[in-house]
């Protein structure tokens, strides 16, 4: 059985993520974690074959803990990446109407992603930060009845609660990219993207050079998020997506010459471009 | 009186770094708002002439919520910018133990920088998100003595607490730059910056398009940040930081390409660059 990590407890979206990955596919064992550090050292370490983690939402951007860890602390590659919708829902006990809801809990993040609708609806309602959407759910379950928590609809499903709002996130057009890492990449498939992190040296113009080297290979770069250096203000590493398999040609070129110029870079993985479902 | 909001309540970093701002002139009446999004719009409706807000910390990176207003819902402008550093401190009532901690309480920013520490010091020790690093103080102050908080020091002296543990943050070089935002910039003083956001269309090498046009200049890019477009998942704006001000030619001839090249352009003002205290 394949050990494959996940951000737990049961009924995050990142266990939704999970069951579409594996998708009804035998021989995997999900492990839930409570971090996503704690995910991906485990897979560094032997301990587990892969994670499945979150990268980027389509409202509140980059996950800054995946990257971080993946340009730091891992020799990791990611393998694949998938993209699922995230409906939020507000959780209640059975029974609990709409006027008794005194406290709404969950992670800071599905919070951020509704906050029109608790503007709308429960203003002046105390909101309060817990780890997960899942924890949230459980704690609402063993609660009293004038608290809800918002997540998925796996979690009222795993922890017996009613939905008492659905689809309830301000933009409709909230998606969320994981990608599985693992010790090894994907082998080229034809439609693929390539993921690498560096650094420039402190020279005016550097980040451009760098771009230039994709543009005189006519390669296209899909996203450029940068992250602090962390040993100075103002001085980033930058994470690039790019068009392409490490094995063509002007990949492999282009590449060669990006580590040449760069302060610091590490290859982060060529995998196959998520075509939906 | 010139009303100057910032991000209380009082004993937050941001009334520290507003202390900082205000230097002793006169003529300020420092407001505290419960959130970001709140002080950035009472400047919009002109119930504040100014917010002081946070916009990048050395560790984190990019304080998202004043990124995405500033780009989506108001026409202001920075005037000024301004870095602190930021030193945490563990928390407590006058005679608390460092055994008897039971619960950790902070901001979720504050107990990521201080993730080594907690697990060094408090393994197993429950930590608790809540919405400021003062609000965390408050309820130390009102609790039972077996709970702690991370804050500033300022913090500790609002609510008569007890520093048990300072400067206990992961890394010790961990500033916060704020910048404040009016309906006005800043006059040129010779040595600017200037804050454009733009997105571009969709196609390949439109980024790299745009930040040729800098090249071409020989204008500088300090910093790049991407934010999620919101409509769709793998659509960026970018927040750029160039050296100059908007008055002088070559920042105006670039800006005037950079806003005819791009399909969504903002100007975020010109101002002087910090330069130490």
């Amino acid at each position: 059985m394949k050990k494959i990590g996940y951000l737990g407890p049961r009924g995050t979206f990142s266990h939704e993520a999970l069951k579409k990955y594996i998708n009804g596919r035998e021989g995997y064992n999900p492990v839930d974690y409570s971090s996503i550090p704690d995910m991906i050292i485990a897979v560094q370490k032997g301990h587990a074959e892969e994670a499945l983690v979150p990268i980027e939402n389509s409202i509140e951007g980059a996950v800054n803990a995946t990257l971080d860890i993946l340009a730091a602390d891992v020799e990791l590659m990611i393998k694949t990446e998938l993209v699922i919708a995230v409906s939020q829902n507000l959780l209640v006990r059975k029974g609990t109407h709409k006027e008794n809801i005194k406290l709404i809990l969950s992670h800071p993040q599905p919070i951020g992603q509704c906050t029109k609708y608790l503007q709308a609806n429960f203003q002046g309602v105390e909101t309060r930060y817990v780890f997960s959407t899942a924890g949230a759910a459980l704690e609402v379950s063993h609660g009293n009845g004038e608290c809800a928590a918002i997540g998925s609809a796996t979690a009222a499903e795993e922890y017996g609660l009613e939905i008492l709002a659905r689809g309830i996130q301000d933009n409709e057009n909230n998606l969320t990219r994981f990608v599985a890492v693992s010790k090894q990449d994907s082998p080229r498939s034809g439609c693929d993207k390539t993921s690498i992190v560096f650094s420039t040296d402190d020279k005016p113009g550097s980040l451009y050079r760098i771009l230039d080297i994709f543009n005189l290979w006519d390669i296209n770069m899909s996203r450029i998020e940068s992250r602090p250096a962390k040993n100075q203000l103002g001085k980033y590493i930058f994470f690039v997506d790019i068009n392409g398999h490490r094995e063509d040609e002007d990949i492999r070129d282009a590449l060669t010459m990006v580590k040449r110029k760069t302060s610091f870079y590490k290859f982060l993985g060529s995998y196959p471009v998520f075509l939906g479902n």
